[in-house]
């Protein structure tokens, strides 16, 4: 069933899904269908809707129909009726849920079905709605008629050449580090960089120490890709207890192979490790010989004074440091780039092993990235979102802190940077306040997930992926089910859904 | 050093290779930079060089030397001299070498420091520069402008819940299974998908039985990635010969997991599997409970009569099956997208695998395909590049039966389908013929590299990749070789490099 649209520019059809499942009452299955190509793109933020006669001549449906579809999607903010000139698509367009792993589809008909529409409290993702998107979208253009071209398709399995050399280039300038383009191995995302380390230096029964609470995901990649042994250490307000970590490195022998630590901001508390313990790390790792994998996913955001620099920027530790970071912080989740940066004996493996888990990363979005790199792109958008960011961190903590009530039940101490602020309860547990906003239309991720076992109290607020409107409506939210204290929500199941990092 | 050129739309920079290494004579860094600026797109096709004086006044060197610049890659075809205006970027650039892991840059170097460009017989690839690339690229643009809307960013690890329906619904209409969304995990191309049943399915210790010759990355993944034992079974004229596979089944008892087979254009050799052979793997499978992984890389290529159904098409299979396919092949290597269709069972696992991998494939990319399926451009083009790649094939082979020194040396029996033909050498070893033509500028894999050990007298001679021009020009080096029979070349290094196939 085709019906095009002249004032958007392109014709549209709806999805067969507006045919098919006839079990969905018709008024749904409009406002799914121009719900989706709202999403797909050829519905534009702005441009007019046909007139609902037009609307139901095309889909042979009563005109009562199509304009109580078109009712229930300007309910939503989907649509914007405006007097006397018709109906067009919103400029600013619903939240969706973006912690959760749901596609736009599914998204879209849980808001659609549920009549509301759902926020998330980010992990600590950027906003992709202020990324640099049409600059990306024309250098992918632009790679791909090279493609073309070139007649070319395989490319190394380290990444696009042009593209190593510049994020050597910039973690040098920027970060402190003496790397080149042969000690540089693009991958998926820093998840990928992680996985290719534990394909390529770990085996069955070698043990790797990582940070409690920490990030769960480098612990699956150990664990279930090389049958590795991970040795949980805990963290405190100056990083990866050194000490602890000390005595299960004499516990294990030389079967401790490498420590992952996030020391610029822990994940999830933030905290920065000290140069106490830094250097106490360093020592460990030279005397008992392990790799230190330091994942620095979000270096770039700091926003009082300037950072320490990466261990990876110890001479004297670069040759065992493995230095993971990644450019889905840097633009958007979507643009699922990481890198390596290690000892070219160490790059020889992980290439070899990439070669053979799935031969090269994706050629048209490394290049596109080259162009965005060599022509200020990404340089201009890590100074604007650093600027957002900092005014959004600003007026969270504000927040937080302004109203007595949050004030009272939660405790934040913001560390220098990162996306998200780690706000610790003062009393209550965690699974509580998850299911309590819930209720309210709010999802959020318990830091209990953050640990192998047990509970913590405490929850990650990120706030780049959020507007300062977004960020006062989720502080109200969080309010609102503060006043039901004493009264504690039923123990619904609340295991939250798995963090979504980069 | 920045230079503007109008006539080229807008201004770019040379590289900065340019003023970096000044061990390179001045006349070829100019060169590679103007290649470079080509090969990514910024210099397009057809368009004006601006005049000698104006480089020379604004790269602030003698002008002798841009002249020289100009005259070599005039020479290489890069550049066409038009009397009287002036010099324009050649309409049809030169072709590269295909086959290799070279990068475009590292290629171009390659053409520039030699004086020649190189021509790598294919593999079997398809052509690039017929690939529905404006479209993709306007998919892709139009997938990062919804991406940005809705504010997501993280999908399902299982891939796109669109492009899976479709995808179910393409392999159901055009090659009989009977499959749902639920049943495809969307990967990497096809290796990620060989290296994701691997991590998710295999134990150190189990056998996979693979053809051979066969896909040597298919037995690395299987090797490396689950510390499997890849048994060789031999392929003749019928392909995988099942009674060896049988005897092999019977001594591995429960050892034996999964058998891997490529039925339908078995690789390198193209020959089908036959109905018996296909039969009695059926019920191998069955009475010995091993997984088959069917993987079907270029189903769509079939140049006479109907082809076979894949043997996941078979009821009574489908649950031990594990279908293996690619758009890379149907659409460019550059579109690293495969997809898995299995048993929900199985697909719940490669799922977690996935995730703990690198958690999701490229959204963007995933999307725009969808919508490319939707708008029917991938059938267009699937049906357009059967009929170019078609009339290819028969060029080849006509050109291999009408020179008398090629039908006297080469043996080849075309299958029915697929990218490439098999071309055995009556006599001699193909490592003589691959010296000879490395040394006439030629780069061809020997079959032994499809051999665990041992040597094999023939070479995959993919046909897909080349115009008819490109074809002929091959077929008169090989000739040219021919003559040199009864002077051998010299025992030079000639492992080829890996093959490279989706």
């Amino acid at each position: 069933m085709g019906i095009s649209m002249g004032p958007v520019g392109r014709p549209w059809r709806f999805d067969l899904a507006l045919a098919g499942d006839r079990a969905v009452p018709m008024r749904i299955r409009i406002g799914r269908a121009i719900v989706r190509e709202i999403q797909r793109g050829r519905l534009a933020p702005g441009s007019m809707l046909p007139g609902s006669r037009t609307l139901c001549a095309q889909l042979k449906v009563n005109r009562k129909v199509v304009v109580a579809a078109i009712a229930d999607l300007a309910s939503q903010g989907w649509l914007e009726p405006l007097p006397a000139r018709g109906t067009r698509v919103a400029v600013d367009l619903p939240s969706f849920p973006v912690a959760d792993v749901e596609s736009p589809r599914r998204s879209a008909g849980a808001v659609l079905e549920r009549g509301r529409s759902w926020l998330a409290v980010s992990d600590g993702i950027p906003d992709s709605r202020i990324a640099p998107i049409d600059e990306l979208a024309r250098a992918g253009r632009r790679a791909l008629l090279a493609l073309r071209r070139s007649a070319l398709g395989y490319g190394d399995p380290a990444g696009d050449p042009a593209l190593r050399e510049i994020l050597a280039g910039f973690v040098n300038q920027a970060r402190g580090l003496s790397s080149t383009a042969d000690e540089v191995v693009i991958t998926r995302g820093s998840q990928g960089a992680l996985s290719l380390f534990a394909l390529a230096m770990l085996r069955p029964g070698d043990a790797v120490a990582v940070e409690s609470p920490g990030y769960s995901p480098a612990w699956r990649a150990f664990e279930s890709l090389a049958g590795a042994r991970v040795v949980h250490v805990p963290v405190d307000a100056h990083g990866l207890c050194t000490d602890a970590l000390e005595a299960q490195a004499e516990r294990l022998r030389g079967r401790l192979k490498a420590v992952y630590v996030t020391p610029h901001h822990q994940y999830p508390t933030t905290v920065a490790m000290s140069p106490e313990r830094r250097m106490h790390l360093g020592r460990l790792a030279e005397r008992r010989d392990f790799f230190i994998i330091e994942d620095d996913y979000d270096y770039e955001y700091h926003f009082e004074g300037s950072p320490l620099l990466p261990l990876s920027a110890a001479p004297d530790l670069s040759r065992r440091c493995i230095y993971v970071a990644s450019l889905s912080k840097l633009i958007a989740p979507a643009v699922r780039l990481g890198y390596v940066i290690a000892d070219p004996s160490v790059v020889a493996r992980l290439r070899q092993a990439r070669d053979t888990l799935d031969r090269q990363g994706d050629v048209i979005l490394e290049r596109s990235l080259a162009e965005l790199f060599e022509d200020g792109v990404v340089q201009r958008h890590a100074r604007r979102a650093r600027r957002i960011y900092g005014e959004r961190r600003r007026h969270l903590i504000e927040e937080l802190r302004s109203s007595p009530a949050l004030r009272d039940r939660f405790d934040c101490t913001p560390s220098s940077g990162g996306l998200a602020l780690w706000v610790r309860l003062r009393r209550g547990a965690v699974e509580s306040l998850v299911d309590d906003a819930r209720a309210a239309g709010v999802i959020l991720t318990p830091g209990s997930s953050h640990l192998p076992s047990g509970r913590l109290a405490a929850f990650r607020f990120g706030f780049a992926a959020h507007t300062l409107e977004e960020l006062t409506r989720l502080c109200r939210v969080l309010e609102a089910t503060g006043r039901q204290d004493g009264q504690p929500a039923g123990r619904r199941s609340s295991r939250s859904p798995p963090s979504r990092r980069s």
